[in-house]
């Protein structure tokens, strides 16, 4: 198959804009294969018009339906077989066997909401049934459950360039929601997008689903991102990537006629507090934490870039074994020259805060585009008054912030702002004793995580992948998960409604056999 | 019970601040007793810092702690006896029963977050037990359920001086799900905050919650309100009002370094669209919608205040009908002055909307502070072309737009911005001739009713209110049933958590026997 570079407006292919772009090797420095034609307004508006006239017909498609649309998409990502592979790894970077076990976390996301449709229960049917007798006033005959939105717009990640991408999680759990999907895909990986993007198509046509269904636009954040964001059709926005990006995302949102929820996950120091019961085994304990900082080259959003602990001669010991550890990864070439640039940029930043002393820093290499691993130690009694010192560094980076006392580890808690992870190492018995410091722990984040490293987020309903401001624009829902399909829902009550229009999980017979609730009780059974 | 007129810092009389204000008898104009201390940045502060402390220790109080506060509160609301029903009528102008019925709807709403809180399930505890032996990587144990956000704000309404303010639907929902709250009182009606205020602290005291659960502040919107909303430790607000002051609070939050979310619910006209086989028995029709138009002096946010119709000679005929049934609407006192004149402005400013025509009007009263019931008439056209025909008219006006022919009338719905409700009369097989209209209406709103009237909310499970914007902030929430609880929480995932420290409800032994997510599967099982 090659690379065309062209916009997929629902089922049609689109390049009539007069921008493009090309990508290129990252080391050869050689174009690769396709030329991305930005989309121009009039493609926007068609996309979002096609969205918006699918949106009526795909709504009403069963749960059924809609699972299997998403096998089939899965079996269509399948069929790309290898060249998918290969074009992810000369766009990304990422090493083959990270992109084969991304494919299947993709693949098992996809499954993972197909499932969640078949059981059914999640869109939370609720029924009431009238009282007719009651006094002083009779009761209606209530229903609600949980309907679908509207358009969805996605933005694609750059680190997960499958997972949190063109059929990431966003989208699987916005098109299993019953939504229509506009995707800008990602300038840094365009060709493997096209190549996703013409297995969900082809999924679209098989599944009869409607054209507008799903889009592919390509262009800048700046241009095409806004337009589709500041569209009226579009009811809200799914995005992973930087704190900035994704604050302007939100800021526009709320700019609208009709503001409309921006999901964004952004970014996370995930603070890991060392509790001294810890540091038993440094040895063991800096392999561990070296591996889960540098692991992917540091570019998971759950890396681990803090570690907070009580000065001891332990945490010596510890910080020379971290030290000796990360001297001696080696350095990787990161997904994008300009993600390399930023590493470099903000880790010197982060290097020249006052009061920052560089522990170690990985063996130089000459290669592009490389990210050294990096650790550096603080004071706390530095580090609580300026919130510049949390400022994440998007790559093999990690801070060890120094306390005198349990107080001073509650005053750096205290000053974290919102995190989607934090890790807490330590005996069982010791927990007890800093329970006010883990309870503070857990204000501040959407996963509390003990005795093990913040990076794997496991895909499964009791996940938590979000968290408070700034790590997500909204800490109530996660962007992994089944809980990220309530993203893209809201309830719709249905009052003494015709049996013929009641959608059929709200039907007296419980033909789906979902957990409902019924006249405030638990139950699977018929009305 | 004489009327302070101070704040309640937490469990503390205040009122260090240098403005007042005193509320007067809509008729006489003679003070009612209490001067209103409006609280000052300091105890502004104060109040905070104490709810910022409260929760540290209040979230940690089991659900059925938490009940038996909600129920001491209802306690103590009931023994304010009669004088909270006669400061409640010289403050709000409503009449007796009302007011009785909407104590009882009050303490109705207290009483079943408690019995939420009792039965336990709502946390959507969800548990994914460990899978040591998984390849190529082990699962963690990971263990998911919804905790509360933190201190929350609530502003009173001035429509329901009971139900939706200082023990509202707010309060509860904030309270039960274990946020500390900081109310705004309603410059109208105050005492009746102070009172109800005072009950909230007593049942504090009774159930040792700490001081900072609950704090009631006096002053306006701009100053006291906005210092409020802009406070770091706040992590919610809940309103209820005008989509200006909505919209005021809904940006200022959007402003903070951590955006907050804002629940407002705001304005709605709750169209009605009457099928043809519903207007059979024309002055029925107009007898039941008279009613709704007028009840509570048109002051409910479900007043029906747009009926949608085909042009028909029976379309005349119920025109004529309700024409006399709202002359024979004796005019009644509004809530307040303001609001009065508002409904005055609102409507002369409506009916001079070009194409618009009066087509009844209840007769003349002298006294002060009436609202008039008015009934107007517009083609289809002319309402599609300008979205000022949409404006609510908070008071008993309604407008009923005229249409040629079926898709005259899906455009009207497609012209029309998100509603609390939309409401169809018709015949069930006429229905069916219509799905493409209704499942327009349902886009539109959080809870569509077929042959009733819109006025009416049952305080249920099921129940719905909120709706797309600008009927509400966000539509994925409701403000008015158990659902109004999931406003104040967010999930919050434990991975590997010790048991001494891991949440009662994600213990092994489901001791609270709530329903969970185990494993993907719905159970009241142990683990």
């Amino acid at each position: 198959m090659s690379i065309h570079g062209k916009n997929f407006i629902g089922n049609e292919l689109s390049a009539l804009g007069d921008k493009s772009n090309k990508i290129y090797d990252i080391n050869s420095n050689e174009a690769l294969e396709g030329d991305f034609f930005h989309a121009n307004k009039e493609e926007v508006e068609k996309a979002l018009k096609l969205a918006s006239d699918a949106f009526v017909v795909y709504k009403q498609k069963s749960q059924i339906q809609r699972a299997e649309f998403l096998e089939t998409i899965i079996e269509e990502i399948m069929n790309l077989g290898d060249e998918l592979i290969l074009r992810v790894m000369s766009e990304s970077n990422l090493p083959r066997p990270r992109l084969e076990g991304e494919r299947g976390r993709t693949i098992g996301q996809l499954k993972m909401f197909a499932n969640l449709l078949r059981e059914g229960s999640w869109v939370e049917a609720s029924i009431d049934t009238a009282m007719p007798q009651r006094t002083p006033l009779p009761r209606n005959d209530l229903r609600k459950m949980l309907r679908p939105l509207g358009v969805v717009s996605i933005f694609e990640a750059s680190n997960f360039p499958l997972a949190f991408a063109c059929a990431g999680g966003d989208t699987a759990s916005a098109l299993a929601a019953g939504c229509c999907v506009i995707v800008k895909a990602h300038s840094s990986h365009s060709g493997t997008s096209e190549l996703i993007a013409s297995a969900i198509i082809t999924a679209v046509k098989k599944c009869n689903m409607p054209t507008g269904t799903f889009s592919l636009l390509h262009g800048s954040g700046r241009t095409v991102g806004q337009d589709i964001v500041m569209h009226d059709v579009v009811k809200a926005v799914g995005f992973t990537g930087s704190t900035y990006a994704g604050m302007e995302l939100f800021k526009l949102a709320n700019t609208r006629k009709e503001p409309i929820p921006v999901f964004a996950e952004m970014g996370s120091i995930n603070p890991c507090l060392f509790l001294p019961s810890s540091l038993k085994d440094t040895k063991k304990l800096a392999a561990i934490y070296s591996f889960s900082i540098t692991l992917g080259v540091g570019q998971f959003c759950t890396k681990p870039g803090l570690i907070i602990a009580l000065k001891s001669p332990e945490l010596n010991e510890f910080k020379k074994d971290l030290a000796l550890e990360i001297t001696k990864v080696k350095p990787a070439t990161m997904l994008s020259s300009s993600i390399s640039k930023a590493y470099d940029d903000n880790k010197n930043e982060a290097l020249k805060l006052k009061g920052i002393s560089l522990l170690s820093s990985a063996e130089e290499d000459n290669l592009k585009s490389q990210g050294k691993a990096t650790i550096a130690c603080v004071d706390a009694s530095v580090f609580v008054k300026n919130p510049d010192y949390q400022e994440e560094v998007f790559g093999p980076y990690s801070l060890i912030v120094e306390c005198e006392n349990k107080n001073e580890i509650l005053e750096v808690i205290s000053s974290l702002s919102g995190q989607l992870t934090a890790t807490v190492m330590g005996e069982d018995n010791e927990m007890e004793e800093y329970s006010s410091h883990i309870y503070a722990l857990e204000n501040k984040v959407g996963r509390i995580l003990f005795n093990g490293v913040p990076t794997g987020v496991e895909v499964c309903s009791s996940m938590q992948h979000g968290g408070p401001f700034p790590a997500a624009t909204d800490s109530r829902f996660t962007s992994v998960g089944t809980g990220a399909i309530k993203r893209f829902v809201r309830p719709v009550c249905f009052q003494d409604c015709p049996r013929s229009l009641l959608p059929l999980e709200l039907q007296d017979k419980n033909e789906l056999n979902i957990m409902r609730v019924l006249n405030d009780s638990n139950t699977r059974d018929a009305v």
